[in-house]
């Protein structure tokens, strides 16, 4: 049996939303699963990370996947897994919930299913230690997670974004910053002040994504909780914010907890990200640039 | 002429959406308004307050009525003013709000509306401070307020509550809990898991709304910033809590910074507004119960 799963990159924060709001978008990571009896475990990766990333058990898809057999009480035989890698690593994008996802998903159906797709979120969502990616990841959209009596809930709320999608401008530049040095330098306690001119911008911010009125995310999507500490951190991000605005986007945010930024706009327009690009050249930067939409479709797996 | 202005009362906060969201409730302030010319100013109260509040050139409707015809440049040759009030005093239901929209709207009227509506809300604004209820006292529904460059953009958003409205039981105990010292009591500094904490859930209070999910409005009705500062300074508040829940309530909040509790459910039960009462008894206090529903509409001038 062969089996392909498919896992989108995902947007988390959407500025004032930090660590309540995630998205989708449409970037996929491309992964097939083949169960064999040769107590080997073999990957091999094409696209992003290729050459980087470990192919043996250290791999995290194979991690994540052992992880499922093992809850399944289900030793693994042999695994053949060849990735098609299209979501950049360590840029905010949510690789690493996405190689997690692609993981638990492939095992499960190799196993014949013994976890329900609200069991294997909620795995995912232990073992990442947060739902901002892993939530969006494996349902599409825009989703918000809250913890109720121990228990996460992931809610996929209508926007409009996922319809007739906004484009969104990813500018990832070539900059190490990792999402746990970002988180740990944010002070733990904020100014009263600074918690509620979040909570006022992420309702309209989802508002704004659920009517797709860009003019409205463009005032909405400001924060004062995380990146006033993160963009000083990215050389010339501060810039190549600046410089979209200019260029004539609607709103602009860190993307998860950065490198990269993500710029709404109506229409694609390759003046955003050049604009953004040009910006972080002249800090000393290169950067990639993704033209995507958002994706209404979350993780998918298909028996092939 | 003679100027009918109605305004209703408004519950803010809904618990996580501390200092952002407010509603507007079906409790109406009704009041006349004739323009006279024997230079007097005569109030006439009949309901809340009546007794008690000043019937002269103190009375805060008259005051911000006088501020209306200031800013147009006129002069108040006399004013006769019929109130009947609806919305307690000091109640955490907007009565203050209420007031200095009524006399706003009512002078605007009188003046032959030399302000728009827009104006006149951000007026009333300016005044109070915040928008927390004078915006859905003006708007109707749901409204969550920034400020952006320097401007209070308000928003109404749609709230299934409003068409086919969620039951509201308010139970206001007889406590002076002044909002200056409400608001005093609160720490500058909150932990910033606090923030998040009411990030997400503001978000999905206002998608419980839109849709009508009462489960999801109670998962969602909580927060981390305000309530655990407040309730335990109201006598038999948290006793109030708990009994609303255990009596079938869907969700409770302090209505703004209280002393007043909000519950909501799917119709109206007696029940839910009897154990609260009880409650607050069992503490010393009485306790007056209003059932009501959500209001779509806002303020309403009418000339008669």
């Amino acid at each position: 049996m062969k089996v392909l799963v498919k896992v989108p990159a995902t947007t988390a924060n959407l500025g004032p939303g930090f660590d309540a709001l995630g998205l989708a978008l449409n970037l996929w990571n491309e992964t097939e699963f083949v169960a064999t009896n040769d107590r080997k475990i073999e990957v091999a990766i094409e696209g992003e990370g290729a050459g980087i990333l470990p192919c043996d058990a250290n791999n995290s898809i194979v991690d994540s996947a052992l992880q499922i057999f093992d809850r399944a009480g289900k030793s693994c035989n042999g695994l053949r897994i060849r990735c098609l890698n299209r979501v950049p690593l360590g840029s905010g994008l949510g690789s690493s919930s996405a190689a997690l996802l692609t993981g638990m998903l492939g095992a499960n159906v190799l196993l014949g299913n013994p976890f329900t797709d609200e069991e294997i979120l909620k795995l995912a969502i232990e073992t990442e230690g947060h739902p901002d990616n892993v939530a969006p990841a494996m349902l599409g959209g825009l989703v918000a997670s809250i913890v109720y009596e121990d228990r996460v809930i992931s809610l996929k709320l209508p926007a409009r974004a996922n319809r007739s999608p906004i484009h969104v401008t990813i500018v990832l530049p070539d900059f190490d910053f990792p999402t746990k040095q970002a988180r740990a330098i944010l002070p733990k306690q904020v100014d009263r002040k600074d918690a509620i001119y979040n909570i006022s911008r992420a309702v309209l911010v989802t508002e704004a994504l659920r009517t797709g009125d860009l003019e409205l995310l463009g005032k909405a999507m400001s924060d004062a909780l995380h990146q006033p500490y993160r963009i000083p951190l990215i050389p010339g991000a501060q810039a190549a914010i600046d410089a979209a605005h200019h260029a004539g986007t609607a709103a602009v945010a860190l993307s998860g907890a950065g490198p990269s930024l993500i710029a709404f706009s109506s229409k694609e327009d390759p003046a955003v990200g050049l604009a953004m690009k040009r910006a972080f050249e002249q800090a000393g930067l290169q950067s990639r640039t993704f033209e995507l939409g958002t994706s209404y479709e979350g993780a998918e797996v298909t028996i092939i």
